[in-house]
């Protein structure tokens, strides 16, 4: 379960903005306006903090990502349109690119959305250096808002990426994981960011009652839970093409994810296997990602995630919302599910 | 120049408490107090983050250190004792924290304060994710006092902790490295969290002019300054017994610091040499160290670091403090100097 991997890569789909900004009618041309400037917004923080950070972050910022966080922020936000917005938008997209730089640290990845890390490219030392100056510069975009609770927000998301980091690494290639373990994992690793997007839209925006702002906040962990079990299965299905990365890449690296977990209790050969004998290179991740496929345990793997899309959508009556916007919302939830179609 | 690495040894000297206590009169008891609801609220904010992450934390808060940051936050908030003012000294000492730990990977060491450090006992993942997680309970802790303001002191302290971290990395070896590089490094790496505290300190507090609030930053950036300049002329002096550390640590890993700059002006022979290939084991490093002592060079950046001391003391005036609460602080800038007594 890479951090969202898919999404990040070269080969990932476009979101559906051009079917957003219809659903939203007028609001449309406002919710193009608000990702522009929320780029322009991220390329000055990233300028503004001397030369070689600049260059790193600038790198980082320029491969590009769908800005999916900053889109919720947007459509959380129910029409606004003003600075803060936009300043929220680049915090919890600032908070997700720290922690791709510091997941690159602990991979030792050499590429990303197929270009050079900040790791490869400037060592140990500037990629730590730049995911901190990243993650303090998110916090510093809400000080204009004067929103002391979305610091909160923000804060408890940053918290619950690291222990999801942890979590991760003490699972790692371990044979008894839980679904319900993995599940915490996710909403750890996933989900509190897109909560918190959510969160931080809803604050700033029309819906200034209690319930709704819970509400909206629970759409973006329902979501962030079905996008990374998809992500999972996504990692044994391929196509490679369509992902932008090889079959099985959570295998070689010990991530156990839902589709094995299933898959284990399915098949006894499956299970009495040691993930860390038996997959030591691409050929038999590959072959195990087949094996996984056979029992069924992707469909099953779906399911699961299309229930939290459902649950997702089913919250969006209690947004105070218009009907547009509730629709827009509506299509982001499926879009997580349409990297299949 | 180890960032505070002279304080944080097991060797170090104690802060001056007693003499603070006594100076501050009736408000001695207070700040005790304040210390140990400090030390207190650390520990929940360790604990209340899952069992691996909570024991790591829990390690780093358990090898102690002074507490330096947060005194200086409890002394600039004029004798305000409240919830707020203990939550703002834990959000400095834990940037502080987060900075050793991901200074831990960095430097790929195995002891700090005389114990193992998180990335030698939990590996590089685990330090990461430790160190991002004190960061963001450092945020976390501001939420209560409403002060978005001081979420911006905050965060503008870990972004120049960020950039000179990556100065430090540029300028390593380097025989290019200026005076005025260097102090610029200072600032980053050490002045601008001693700035915050003060800072946010005085918001919290009686001093609640503009003019005050600056009185005390300035105050914070210019005692931060001398004590990274002694901190780097003890690296050179020694004692081994009084720092806690070998003599020319900082020769040895290739940080340029002033007593070596303002040394190679003087001696012909520095100038000549290749730091890195002139000093690759601690024999050499203790006999670079003498020769940078014969030249004057630790005297005239004492002296610098002096002049730093007097510049802070004398903006006390400003910071519309009880005579009480000026003599403190005076006492704490002395401190700095007294590291050599």
């Amino acid at each position: 379960m890479k951090r969202t991997q898919t999404l990040e890569t070269p080969a990932g789909p476009e979101p559906p903005l051009a079917r957003l900004a219809a659903a939203l009618g007028e609001g449309g041309a406002d919710l193009s306006r608000l990702l522009a400037a929320t780029e322009r917004r991220l390329f000055e923080v990233a300028e503004a903090h001397g030369e070689v950070l600049g260059h790193h972050a600038v790198a980082t910022l320029g491969a590009g990502g769908k800005r999916l966080r900053p889109m919720l922020v947007f459509l959380c936000a129910g029409g606004q349109t003003g600075e803060h917005v936009v300043r929220a938008g680049a915090a919890v997209e600032l908070v997700h690119m720290a922690t791709l730089v510091h997941d690159d640290v602990v991979d030792r990845a050499s590429l990303r959305r197929g270009r050079p890390t900040v790791f490869v490219e400037g060592g140990r030392q500037t990629a730590i250096a730049t995911g901190d100056l990243l993650f303090s510069r998110a916090f510093a975009e809400l000080v204009p808002t004067g929103d002391t609770e979305g610091v909160r927000a923000l804060s408890t998301a940053c918290s619950a990426l690291a222990r999801g980091e942890l979590m991760q690494r003490e699972d790692a290639w371990s044979d008894a994981v839980t679904p319900e373990r993995y599940l915490e994992r996710c909403e750890l690793k996933t989900a509190r960011l897109f909560e918190a997007a959510c969160r931080l839209g809803a604050r700033l925006g029309t819906a200034d009652t209690r319930k709704a702002v819970e509400a909206l906040a629970f759409f973006g962990a329902r979501i962030g839970l079905a996008f990374q079990l998809f992500d999972d299965v996504l990692d044994v299905s391929g196509p490679a093409e369509r992902t932008g990365k090889q079959r099985g890449a959570d295998l070689l690296d010990g991530t156990v994810t839902l589709p094995l977990i299933l898959a284990r209790r399915r098949d006894p050969a499956l299970r009495a296997l040691d993930l860390c004998e038996a997959v030591t290179d691409p050929a038999q991740a590959g072959a195990l990602c087949d094996r996984i496929a056979l029992t069924g345990a992707l469909g099953a793997a779906r399911e699961h995630a299309l229930g939290y899309v459902a649950e997702a959508k089913a919250a969006l009556s209690g947004a105070e919302l218009t009907a547009e916007r509730q629709a827009a919302l509506a299509l982001v939830a499926d879009a997580v599910v349409e990297r299949y179609a």
